[in-house]
């Protein structure tokens, strides 16, 4: 069972399962645009936003196993955002623990986020989004103790690849590419860690595994750390890859922007980026040119 | 301004604030029972439950700080009570700390619970209730870290005193006392921790002054210990007050039941109880014979 199917990396990570030949299921919300995950061999239960009716599609779908990604991503919030932050990221995340608990499904795997953690490790949030995903794991916990739920949290960094829903900056260096118009940038010291969606994916399959072998209830936390440079040797690299009109300095850094990211000396066990940068923009690029589905 | 000023502790506080001539306001919900506060000194304010409303009576009062005790408490949940302990403990402090933050008040008295901690102060929820309390410990240290917020969260134990409306283990006894028919208890090895309220209060009072002393922003968790007795030997206490019936045995021990609660070796500096168990047991007995509001 996947949570966050329709976003990008839930959406990558479901179609991977189903390659591999498991039977997934998706919690979708009314209104929720499944284009992004456009496969048939999925089957999507649209979740009216009550605990009962997610508790009793899990306890119809009875799943091995839940990837939690689904979530609401915000840089910066305003009042009116406090209670949408609440609702996707507690509300739903709670409710998705007690129908876990009830259907006695012993295994989860969440995505949490970096931006949890200041540069040495210690907990110090970006952003409320980050505060709502570090609040989320204390409840991870409550049912790791009571029902022996195994759980893993995979922090992740900054994320790239084909079929991306989201406006980020390796979107915006394509238009700048094609429309030659020069993107406005930050001043670009800031340090940003980026990897393939494919290797997030994959990271995903090695923790349920190790999840799934836990000998005893726990919680683990792990990172996925991708390949680590400045906005600037992000730019230089896409522009060997396909020359890019930016201009620096033209936007002031974000408030509270993160300069250096958590330093993260956890890898999950095992698992190692296998895409490079320059590797991954190339064949995204190339995927565009061929007029693939991007 | 106080929240859960309609409720047992938060009552106790709101009239002593106001005994020693503050100006206090109390956040209520549409249907509090304002009779346990019963205090014409202590202006209300009925939230809608939007986040928009609160923020804008926060600006409205303008207050140089807040006591957060506003929860709900539910030693066990079901699946029905997800979201409402989702909506009490997490969007409600959410909102109140984005209030807050809009009407820049620096200073924040949080009531948590001793029940987020295993016996050696590991955090180990004995409850979702728990758990959703140290999930809102993480959104407090999210406004600390931005907005230079001060922060003290005073982890409780068991409470008793007058004009409680919880019915709790000495509300029980009273009852038994009063009437002769002995109280169905588990075979009472599990310790209890009570403290008198006007302790707590006392606590609370010496938390904001500590708070508001606080040279830089910061979160603090303290605990506030009282009296430590094995159910058996506060029943014995209690019944050398007023001989009570009861039958220990005739109920099992709670699913989950603290047998051992945290040895809290972090109590609020400067403060220690000043009631004991049998003289505050006396106290609330006596105003019962008195026919006192109790």
């Amino acid at each position: 069972m996947v949570t966050g199917a329709t976003g990008f990396i839930g959406s990558h990570l479901a179609r991977s399962l189903a390659d591999r030949g498991d039977e997934v299921h998706a919690i979708t919300r009314p209104g929720s645009h499944h284009s992004v995950l456009g496969d048939e061999r999925v089957t999507l239960h649209e979740h009216d936003g009550t605990t009962r009716h997610l508790v009793q599609i899990v306890a119809d779908v009875q799943p091995g196993a839940a990837f939690h990604l689904a979530s609401l991503f915000l840089a910066q919030h305003g009042p009116d955002d406090v209670e949408p932050l609440v609702r996707s990221n507690l509300l739903f995340g709670a409710q998705l623990l007690e129908a876990l608990s009830s259907a006695r499904v012993l295994y989860l795997v969440n995505a949490g986020t970096s931006w949890q953690h200041s540069r040495d490790g210690q907990y110090a949030p970006a952003c409320l989004y980050a505060a709502t995903k570090q609040a989320f794991e204390q409840l991870v916990d409550f049912y790791v103790l009571r029902d022996g739920l195994r759980a893993t949290t995979l922090k992740l960094f900054d994320t790239y690849g084909p079929r991306d829903p989201r406006r980020k900056l390796i979107a915006a260096l394509r238009d700048a590419a094609r429309t030659g118009e020069a993107l406005a940038l930050s001043p670009g010291q800031q340090l940003i860690d980026l990897l393939h969606v494919d290797d997030v994916v994959r990271g995903f399959g090695m923790a349920l595994e190790r999840t799934a072998g836990l000998p005893e209830p726990r919680h683990e936390r792990w990172a996925l750390r991708g390949e680590r440079h400045s906005l600037r040797e992000i730019v230089a690299i896409f522009s060997r890859v396909i020359p890019t009109p930016v201009s620096f300095g033209s936007r002031p850094y974000r408030p509270g922007e993160i300069m250096v990211p958590w330093e993260a000396d956890c890898d999950l066990p095992g698992w190692q980026p296998t895409i490079d940068l320059e590797s991954g923009l190339r064949r995204l690029l190339a995927a565009d040119a061929d007029g693939g589905r991007t």
